[in-house]
């Protein structure tokens, strides 16, 4: 048995997952609840001191060393609050104190939930071995996290790399962030669906119109499937292109459901790339899917706590 | 008289510029020769030999304990070798080898002149006690270089920071690098220039049309110049808000021809920033003009042969 272990705390706005972590990124418990994400915010963390209760109360408790949070955003690490989106009743919340109060001495890390990703895909998944990654999520939303210089880069306030608010298309669409032609504007789920269902796509039979439904259609040879996701491509490719010339990546890891689409997105998102990685240093740039599954955010969150991927596990690869 | 000393070379298009710099980063002895660009590329490291010479053969050559060198780019810092684009006879070219052949066993550090200019601002300028910082300059074209956690992130290339080149208009104009819609392609001095000629902006008398007398004539009030202007402030507000979203920065300092405008260029830039930088975290991001002069170049590569801004510099502020 690992004498040392770092309890994680996956934080959304569907569930609060927790787990205790060993020192080579496996499960050893969990604990999960609903996330009362319309109740009140001391509801929400009477959910989170449930979770935790799990983990505290168990025999392996004395041998957890840290705790890594990882949060839906926006977070504060400075501050040790959050405000994630789609928990209304967590605005500037006091989230690392709360822990603090249940935890005692314990050192606790606090990042967004990309940031988390990046942690546990350098850790453990496809950007194993990168001293230099991006690694994104794009679903209902797009968020990511970095790795700069063998080290997780999550910032001052614990958000860098939230890929899915550069605008890659400054006279675009109005973004709900306020800004324009945002990437995740242009290349999350649901854009990809409206933007299918706008140029005359419709779903088979009484099928739900998604992402999943379009890249369905697109793989089947539906044109206007296809050109959703080509433009859902090319927005990411601009993204992606940027963040290479700006911080020099050699590889952009992409997870979330959209990443599922296979080909229907990665054989767009590779032409496009060409197009916009151009620079002698940037043009070896490659993509990959995402390895980690469901629980890549509590490996992150362990992996943030420990400082990023550890050392030995970055340099193997 | 100070003990130990850092030499510098900065290598442009246009010159070929060294110096001898101290702890405080104060220029104790300088050389310098033209760039010969348009000859072979022996003929172009025959001018470095003999600015060098005149650095080696000082009195004070004996304190020097590490050389940096900013170059034009692209370079390759891993490599040692560099590509000036305006430089056509350097391809490639194995200047850290060469340098390394006359000043025997110093260390030498090789970054590229956008990361040099934000390790000058860091260590002396504008930028000084910010531990992340975007270091621009805007004239002929768009560079850049980036502070981050307190120390100059050159990237493992050394050319981290290229804002010029990220798309901000993935449908734009075709940008020579090859992509399109790069910050350069629009806010460049050439580009604020030909964008008011095609609207029809005419030089006044017979005034060469160069974007500082697009800049007089927007302050005297002409709305095609001014518009010239406020495109090439969203392109820069849409650049500087992505880096700050990707990677948290607090502050973008601007040198360079086109900077010198004035509030022509920075009161729209601030109003384009409230539109691009709306994250919670990038927020409070602030723009200012560069403070280092023409020896920016120089005393950035001594502070990149230092490893960035010494850390005595960069807690005051």
């Amino acid at each position: 048995m690992h004498t040392d272990l770092v309890a994680a705390l996956d934080i959304g706005g569907t569930k609060i997952a927790g787990a205790l972590v060993d020192s080579s990124g496996r499960i050893v418990l969990r604990g999960q609840r609903p996330t009362p994400a319309q109740e009140s915010g001391e509801s929400v963390m009477r959910a989170v001191e449930a979770v935790l209760a799990e983990l505290t109360s168990s025999v392996l408790w004395p041998a957890v060393r840290a705790i890594g949070i990882g949060s839906a955003g926006p977070v504060d690490a400075s501050a040790g609050t959050v405000s994630p989106v789609n928990i209304p009743g967590w605005r500037g919340f006091p989230l690392v104190d709360g822990v603090r109060q249940l935890t005692g001495a314990l050192p606790v890390e606090l990042v967004g939930d990309g940031v988390a990703i990046a942690a546990a895909e350098h850790w453990q998944g496809a950007a194993k071995g990168h001293d230099n990654a991006l690694c994104m999520v794009v679903s209902t939303g797009v968020g990511g996290g970095l790795v700069l210089g063998g080290a997780l880069h999550s910032g001052p306030t614990g958000n860098a790399g939230h890929i899915g608010h550069i605008s890659v298309d400054l006279d675009g669409d109005p973004c709900p962030c306020g800004a324009r032609g945002c990437v995740e504007r242009i290349a999350s789920g649901p854009n990809i669906t409206r933007r299918a269902l706008a140029e005359g796509w419709r779903p088979a039979g009484d099928a739900e119109p998604t992402a999943a439904a379009v890249a369905a259609a697109a793989e089947a040879g539906d044109p206007v499937a296809a050109a959703s996701f080509v433009r859902a491509a090319r927005a990411l490719a601009a993204g992606i292109a940027a963040t290479a010339t700006l911080v020099e990546i050699d590889i952009a890891v992409i997870g979330g459901g959209v990443a599922k689409s296979g080909e229907v997105l990665f054989g767009p998102l590779r032409t496009a790339l060409q197009e916009y990685a151009t620079l002698s240093f940037v043009r070896g740039l490659s993509v990959a899917p995402a390895r980690m599954g469901t629980d890549a955010g509590l490996v992150g969150a362990a992996a943030a706590a420990l400082g990023g991927a550890p050392r030995e596990a970055s340099v193997i690869g």
